[in-house]
């Protein structure tokens, strides 16, 4: 599968022990941290579609942390090397991952299965959007 | 009830509809914000006891997202004006807070109830302790 240029999608470790499990979402010497600009949870409901969304400057990152989504983008801009590429992505609880989605990049989600998708949206470069 | 030196507990406003719900967590304009050093997700299966912590030089930030807890805090700074006091607090997350635990302050917690605890660190001042 082709990618869209400059969506990065991070394998998350969850470490599971009998009291629970823990699993780093990110740290400021990450390569791919690009600092802080707020965080915040969204639930979505099942089924539920949160779409579209395109921001100026804004960098998004996700990670879900309960639940599935089907997360889909679009590269609209037209001087990106991906431009008029569409990806779809599944994201899961199980296999963990902090997706970076760069400004200018469409982007939507649709919560799958019984249970709500759960998603902290724990650091982005906040801007003019907010 | 007497607080304890350091420790802040900021409400959270969690904006319900039909899709879900959506819960601002921390900006980098919020007065108490005080830098990102690392965030993660903790999940704490009922009745279990994560405890206890201190750090030398980090502060910890919890805002319990899913489930209840009860969170314990010990202040055994002997310069603290609060030395020697303890203080429980119920962490709910239908009257969500973000709580701040300063460096020196001893922290565990336990989940309650029949659902796990899960719950974001979004942001905290990570020094040798990680």
């Amino acid at each position: 599968m082709e990618g869209i240029d400059g969506v990065r999608i991070v394998g998350l470790k969850k470490v599971v022990n009998e009291r629970g499990h823990l699993m780093e979402v990110q740290r400021e010497d990450d390569d791919h941290f690009i600092g802080f600009g707020q965080a915040y949870i969204t639930c979505t409901l099942p089924g539920v579609i949160k779409a579209w969304y395109r921001h100026q400057r804004q960098l998004d990152q996700i990670a879900l942390v309960r639940g599935s989504a089907t997360l889909a983008l679009f590269d609209s801009r037209p001087q990106s090397p991906s431009a008029g590429r569409t990806l779809e992505w599944i994201l899961n609880d199980d296999s963990p991952a902090l997706v970076q989605i760069p400004p200018g990049v469409w982007h939507g989600f649709q919560a799958r299965g019984p249970r709500a998708a759960l998603s902290p949206a724990p650091e982005l470069d906040r801007s003019e959007d907010q």
